[in-house]
């Protein structure tokens, strides 16, 4: 089995309001060194599959055809093995 | 500079029905081997400080003062130099 770590996030120049927000708060909040927040999605599935290979197929499709909008996010994982 | 990559997952024991409603979905698309799917949150930030302690004490103090719900959420992160 195989577990995916995925991170999904909004592509270079699109714009991040949640982010924005977060850091204009953590700013007045005081921590006037944190630059750069976004924030994007974390999913976390297993793949019960003994094969690393299709399992990556299998996830790789999952982010593209189900999980992301390809318009506006992005994707990476890794795979951990589950015993 | 440090970008800290923050997970934000739901806490053991917490239903989770979006994931759960993710789940369906792929069994319904024919990904019967996908299972635990779990949806959280992927926050970057960068903290714009040389120290590495410092920036570790910020990001999780950032974490669990401002982005996480305590009853809820766990967050786990790690820190890379950014030049």
């Amino acid at each position: 089995m195989w577990k995916a770590e995925i991170r999904i996030t909004l592509k270079e120049g699109v714009v991040d309001p949640q982010g924005k927000a977060v850091e204009k708060t953590l700013g007045e909040l005081g921590y006037s060194q944190v630059e750069q927040v976004q924030i994007g999605k974390y999913v976390e599935l297993v793949v019960n599959t003994p094969q690393r290979a299709e399992a990556d197929r299998q996830v790789d499709e999952i982010c593209r055809k189900v999980l992301i909008n390809p318009v506006l996010e992005e994707y990476t994982y890794q795979l951990v093995e589950v015993l």
